[in-house]
């Protein structure tokens, strides 16, 4: 069907979109620490999580089994824009005069512009199928509002979306996009709860913050029977649906007779790196492939949770509302500088991406903004696509790696996926090509301070 | 590869990219009238042209062959998005409750979101190899300039762009998009060219026109040897470029089995509607195909050349400077209300399209700026994809015609173009969600007075 090497784009029918999401908690060596009741600092039963969840999220989220078949509601809207194309980067290899075979998975094809309707969509059925009729959740800049948005449109459910007032009010288009699909959007804070009402008695004019917009999510969500609450990334239900994106690019490698050496994801909760990066490592735990890849996560130096953060029990919120997790963290209290790439802001990450970490089976590498947006735009004038700022990351990524293999003069395969397209983000381009971007020094007082904070948990 | 009926989307490998441009001059019962020379009034020698344009695209736009092979580099660039899907809208379909079957060809998913750069690696492949270093072209809200910046920038070009300055000054995104790629973008009126300071010594504060910005465009390239001109639409050789998509769709639909009993494109200088139609109307007038397609132009009736001009020669600019073309025309001083489709905003069109629908080959229908949204959004709110706002007329005209087959109770299947998508038009859907968009009347006086100026041509 396309001819090995010569191929710029490896595509799949849509029959070949993968029928079951895989579960990287069934071949983990070593499973990560269960999360713990803020109060109890017990494990929380099901029915703890069911004022937010449907039960088959909440078994997803904690069972050990290996698949999940996709049920075929989802699969069917997944054909909107999936199996998505995989690349070989022929013009960023002669730009850089790399030995290396550059390949890089496309989820920018979506409605939405990333990979996160892999999850919504999912997150949308299971919710409809329980009975829930409205969603409600929270959104910073707000890709994860408009990809819950489009998903809550395909199961007719209504959706609120809490976005934090400052990208309310200075970046408008994916507010646009979330009522353009038939959703609200309430700045937040907002007087719509009692936990925006006590902000806004506080300070009138709060900027808003995820942390304060989770909240009034959370509280609503919690105080309706009709409604339950959508999360983007982090929780483990979420990273088990994006696993499409990695299973996807195993098929369009074997058509090509090639397999990566290493695999670069960008990780801010997570979703995006286990989504494209579990299903190599069960080639790996499995020994099921022609080798081993190795597999990178790609962070901001400015919020530097993987490389600089410490391995412990923290709050997944910034009010410490939610259950404890064990995790790299930078603390709960951390609130990193103002970079562009606002979805890897957060100072936590997935529990699982922090085991496999900690365990040494992922490597974790942090860059800084203007070398990122550098890397952007030599890939931007090459390979055409303007990247999101978070999936920059994994182009600098796979940049050094390809100028290590020139520097070594060996030839290696390198894989990573590029989760998003920048057309919500050319300010920043803006910024760069004019040089007023910044880097950030590692935040380290800030880092210092929000640690001492981390919860107390007895043994662990 | 997929199955009939079922299918959401059908895909083709790249190999089946097509291999060479159709010229539906070979094939017309009747051809249009030539160009003439503004000062002369007689059909312009090549050499005319040869200061603006390379002799390969000079040929292509007045050759009467009937296929022009497409140039390997050329193909090479279309692998990074083509073949792009043909997608069956069961969705909308289904929301509509109508028995036709409705497919659209989706241009998205080029880096520069539209149909435009089918025609601008192909210009600036041809640049290129005639030794030309350096293009000039004129945009107005972008779309046009950043295609030809993506383009220029696989083959090494330089390029300046003259932006219309209101354009400019409150439409940063596709600037930004141009810097991106590498592309220098001035506001028009400039101090660059004579024609510019002229404007500004006139008036300063001018917002600038399209005219204002071609005639920039095109001084600077005639006076510099190493800069030629570029245009995105109206021309014979930009539609034949386009026509790669027309016969993608004829290959997908052969793999599904079915033929389009209706074509529906939008139509402003005639490039997206002739590369969608030609290749289905290459079909008709040779009886090669299962049946005979109605082909549909789908126009603003803001701007409505097609259903109210007249057919007659005209200049393609404001200003009065280009080659007179045989077409439908509002006047070339007709400007067109500040509707949001701006890339419909064309007092003329397509001499090869004007023949056509003057020969009653091609229907024109005209749709109001309203109703064209509230399709738009019922579009998105079912299959996802946000419209651009001209590509929504054609939306509009594809559920007029489902709507069409469910009073009559007779399936029949619809093709339409979806252009581009709307990423940089969300303010436009946020008129319209707060029912602040306004529909147009038919500008009777202005059009009657822009006609009172049409050149004189005797015999013609």
């Amino acid at each position: 069907m396309t001819q090995p090497g010569a191929a710029t784009k490896i595509v799949l029918p849509e029959s070949e979109i993968p029928t079951r999401w895989y579960n990287i908690l069934a071949d983990m060596p070593s499973p990560p620490d269960p999360p713990l009741h803020p109060g109890t600092k017990q494990p929380p039963a099901p029915e703890d999580l069911a004022p937010l969840f449907p039960m088959d999220l909440i078994e997803q989220e904690v069972s050990g089994q290996r698949y999940f078949d996709i049920p075929e509601p989802v699969r069917d809207v997944y054909r909107l824009w999936r199996p998505t194309p995989l690349y070989r980067a022929h013009r960023l290899e002669r730009a850089l005069g790399t030995p290396a075979r550059i390949y890089y998975k496309y989820e920018g094809t979506s409605p939405a512009g990333s990979h996160k309707p892999n999850t919504s969509v999912a997150q949308a059925y299971y919710n409809r199928r329980a009975g829930i009729t409205r969603l409600t959740t929270e959104t910073g800049a707000g890709q994860w509002g408009s990809a819950l948005a489009f998903a809550a449109r395909q199961f007719d459910l209504e959706i609120r979306v809490y976005m934090v007032k400052v990208s309310y009010e200075q970046k408008p288009y994916r507010r646009l996009m979330i009522e353009t699909w038939g959703g609200e959007v309430v700045s937040s804070p907002s007087r719509l709860t009692a936990s925006g009402r006590r902000i806004l008695e506080d300070d009138p004019d709060s900027p808003g913050s995820l942390g304060i917009a989770i909240s009034e999510a959370v509280e609503e969500a919690a105080g309706r029977k009709d409604t339950n609450y959508s999360l983007g990334s982090v929780l483990n239900h979420v990273l088990l649906h994006q696993t499409v994106i990695g299973q996807e690019a195993q098929k369009q490698f074997a058509l090509v007779g090639d397999y990566p050496d290493v695999v670069i994801a960008c990780c801010g909760g997570g979703s995006n790196f286990g989504g494209l990066a579990f299903p190599f490592l069960h080639d790996r735990f499995t020994g099921n492939a022609p080798k081993a890849a190795r597999v990178v996560a790609a962070e901001p130096a400015a919020c530097p949770t993987l490389t600089r953060g410490v391995y412990a029990y923290d709050f997944g919120d910034t009010a410490g509302l939610t259950p404890l997790m064990k995790m790299y963290t930078l603390g709960h209290g951390f609130i990193p500088p103002g970079i562009h790439a606002g979805g890897l802001r957060y100072h936590g990450d997935s529990p699982i991406v922090s085991k496999l970490v900690r365990d040494g089976h992922v490597q974790a590498q942090a860059y800084s903004q203007v070398g990122v947006f550098e890397a952007a735009v030599q890939f931007a004038r090459t390979e055409g696509i303007i990247p999101a700022p978070e999936s920059a990351h994994a182009v600098k990524g796979a940049v050094e790696e390809a100028l290590a293999a020139k520097a070594e003069g060996t030839p290696r395969t390198i894989l990573f996926g590029l989760s998003g397209h920048g057309h919500f983000d050319l300010a920043a381009y803006d910024q760069y090509l004019r040089g007023r971007l910044q880097d950030y020094e590692y935040p380290a007082e800030m880092v210092e301070k929000a640690l001492a904070d981390l919860p107390v948990v007895p043994g662990a």
